[in-house]
């Protein structure tokens, strides 16, 4: 359980942690020497170290673990419907409110591409004529926020819902828990990358107004629904990590849409399929909504120190973990190391938004990047690279995918379940593959890249699985 | 150039070739001994080794061949046009010819899924009411019969072309060369597999009436044609070797057409996207036309060495030589190591069958399988082999591919131009993978796995290109 434990299957004949000169004097006398990078659990904060190892003694948290994997395991995301976000979740439409990325943030507080989101919702919701007047009634206090996590769904990016937008809506048939996705608006000027313009708001409104509609009548037209684990579970062997890479994935779902679109040209299927041709980001949001119902099922069991909400407000990032309620452990945000857009820079880049890492939290995205060699080079990296993220995200998770295989890793399955724990054991930060958006609101996206959270939100987690002494006297 | 040529980079203190006990003494003693596993070049027989040495040597054979490969690869397979394969091909319907796979063969002498495929034809193209009647004509000498490859077309399996089927035309536009195929059936019950029955008949008789016409108008739709050599790379990316793994491309294709097919529900648009939902193997037959159209250009190289045919009849398999014309170079066609369907094994199997290994020809399939880890468990097989074959491909090939590339191997492109040359010299026979018919007539397809090109071919080719001495005299 230690970052020792691995090594105590083998019997070399030294182990030198730590400084290397330690080593030299009985290398030097032919003695068999492992050299082992390694560094005190917990930073070297020997308090901090204490109260970790009362956790991992702790066979309660072992078994409230085990628990929480398998009924996220269990779960089996069913794509069910297409409705009206308002019709969904009244209050979009009775309180005036949006929901947006990340932890609980102030409009006052909300980082550039996250105002722009506000902005388009607003004007498309009719509750203003222009952005300035869309700004003032935000600034004014006019428009309610919420998180999307705290209505059971996930928005990318800045992850903007308002009551007309279209919500993908996925059901677990074994329980009946739901949870909601707005629709990719695919490449380029996107609302969700803080891009505003005609353009942007046009697309838009024909979402809400033939994009929804159409795809509705064509999952009605299936005679079952469609089943997003078994497509996340095939584009894994195609490539796709699902996150920031999402093209078999996508072009599955049209497969199995195209006939149904076909049959509802009245709708705007044909006009659907010409949008769904060229979108290979059209799975995100799928895949999003597929990990939050996966996640949600393994929020609650008490003692577990799993992590089942992971998402960034583009200010701050945010975790909630399983046996610790509706608490929210925060710290800044992070850059983002990528490639940028002909033009732009790490100086235009917004830090680290969207409520996408809960593909992470499910054993996707960077968890899965060994499936998916074809990414590094439009992330920065080498294909041997996003093996190793995979592997070492095996070290911070509680277990692994049984339908989620990685071929390069001999089809084991993608890591999932992050213990709060094993990441404050390890220091090992969860990798995240992500868009760049420009900080400044109205541009857009700029860049992809990779990027980690933040350790604090998991020692501020810890100190709350296990108080300080001072805090618990 | 031999087999030894690789090591000659290395500096190893001592090389043993061959018998294993020769190094035993030295190493006794502490040498370095580097154990090559080798077998004299032309498998030991010296006066064809003598030959294949002078063809070796030959430096315009070097050039022949690179010029053969350049042309090859510079050729952009582009999907213009679905027409009647009477209209493209007038001999079909003027000589009541029927296309077949492979090299030429007798009616009586064909296998039973080719027969079937014949009993087939026949009855779509009305010159007989019964089975038995189109037996009794076949076997009459009423029907005429011709290499798909003669008229530069290709089929998979019994790969049996009439005149009312519609056909892919693939076009490359330097050139205005072109190359055709027939459509897939998909999975299951097919007569390229030699079923029969009356679902067979009316799946042809739609694909026929309504998916190739509806076809053609959504390919109508398009701004340009479509770029198969671009939806192959990327499937390269997504895990198939198009070949016998096509789900990527298949899907990529199909939501490429969509929109143009939901325009066109009048002509049975909506009824293709129900067929193209569910089939993986759709792309096949244009992975098929690519390559054929590709290797098309490397042939009539005056002193060329690379095959630009490669194709069985499910009775012998058949090569034909960029030097060489139009001569076929045959061998009795390979069994098949594969995975078999409930209720079937290799007593119920025919021999190697179909066009389809003009991918191989073109460098995908077997010469790709390290892009395809997912279809190790169809064929039998491990990934780590996977990546072996293509890395014993690359040893018998001329070079590389540009655009497609292997992403467990770094992104290296395909081994592509099977030399004769290397082929005899290595002994390394080209892996194909493949389809299994049952042997007999009106069942269909019973698994599927690896096969190899019979070294016979080879040989056979060699004789032609460095005459033994005294056919020489």
């Amino acid at each position: 359980m230690t970052a020792l434990g691995g090594l105590l299957d083998g019997t070399p004949a030294l182990v030198n942690v730590g400084v290397d000169g330690f080593a030299e004097p009985p290398a030097a006398h032919g003695a068999e020497v492992v050299r082992l990078d390694w560094r005190p659990p917990a930073d070297g904060d020997d308090a901090l170290g204490l109260r970790l190892a009362g956790l991992i003694a702790d066979e309660r948290v072992e078994a409230a673990n085990a628990e929480a994997l398998e009924r996220m395991l269990a779960v089996r995301p069913h794509w069910v419907d297409v409705a009206r976000a308002g019709d969904v979740l009244p209050a979009l439409d009775e309180e005036r409110l949006l929901l947006h990325a990340g932890p609980p943030i102030a409009y006052a507080d909300m980082c550039g591409p996250m105002r722009a989101g506000v902005t388009g919702a607003a004007l498309l919701e009719g509750w203003a004529d222009t952005p300035e007047a869309a700004e003032r009634m935000a600034a004014a206090g006019e428009i309610a926020f919420a998180p999307c996590h705290h209505c059971d769904a996930v928005g990318p990016m800045a992850g903007i819902i308002s009551a007309s937008m279209p919500l993908i809506v996925a059901e677990d048939p074994a329980t009946g828990a739901r949870a909601y996705s707005n629709l990719n608006e695919g490449a380029g000027r996107c609302l969700r990358y803080g891009a505003l313009g005609d353009d942007v708001m046009d697309r838009l409104r024909w979402m809400n107004e033939r994009l929804g509609p159409s795809l509705r009548a064509a999952l009605g037209e299936l005679d079952e629904p469609i089943d997003l684990k078994a497509i996340t579970a095939q584009a894994l062997q195609m490539g796709d990590e699902c996150h920031s890479r999402n093209v078999a994935s996508s072009a599955l779902l049209t497969r199995a849409l195209a006939p149904g679109l076909a049959r509802h040209t009245d709708l705007g299927g044909a006009e659907a399929l010409d949008f769904l041709r060229t979108n290979d980001y059209w799975f995100l949001n799928f895949s999003m909504v597929a990990s939050k119902l996966g996640t949600m099922a393994g929020h609650g069991v008490e003692h577990s120190t799993v992590v089942t909400t992971f998402a960034r407000n583009g200010v701050t990032v945010g975790i909630r973990v399983s046996g610790l309620g509706d608490a929210w452990f925060t710290a800044p945000a992070a850059e983002i190391d990528g490639l940028y857009f002909a033009g732009y820079g790490p100086e235009d880049a917004n830090p680290d938004i969207g409520d996408s890492a809960i593909a992470e939290t499910y054993g996707l995205g960077g968890f899965a990047l060994a499936a998916a060699p074809a990414i590094v080079g439009f992330v920065g990296g080498t294909p041997a690279e996003a093996i190793r993220a995979s592997e070492d995200m095996a070290t911070i998770t509680v277990g692994r995918h049984r339908e989620y295989q990685l071929p390069t890793l001999g089809f084991a399955g993608s890591p999932v379940g992050i213990d709060v724990r094993k990441v404050v054991d390890s220091g090992l930060e969860p990798v995240i593959t992500t868009g760049i958006a420009h900080r400044e609101p109205g541009i857009g996206q700029i860049g992809a890249g990779l990027t980690h959270a933040p350790m604090a939100c998991f020692t501020g987690a810890l100190d709350a699985l296990a108080p300080p002494l001072a805090d618990a006297a």
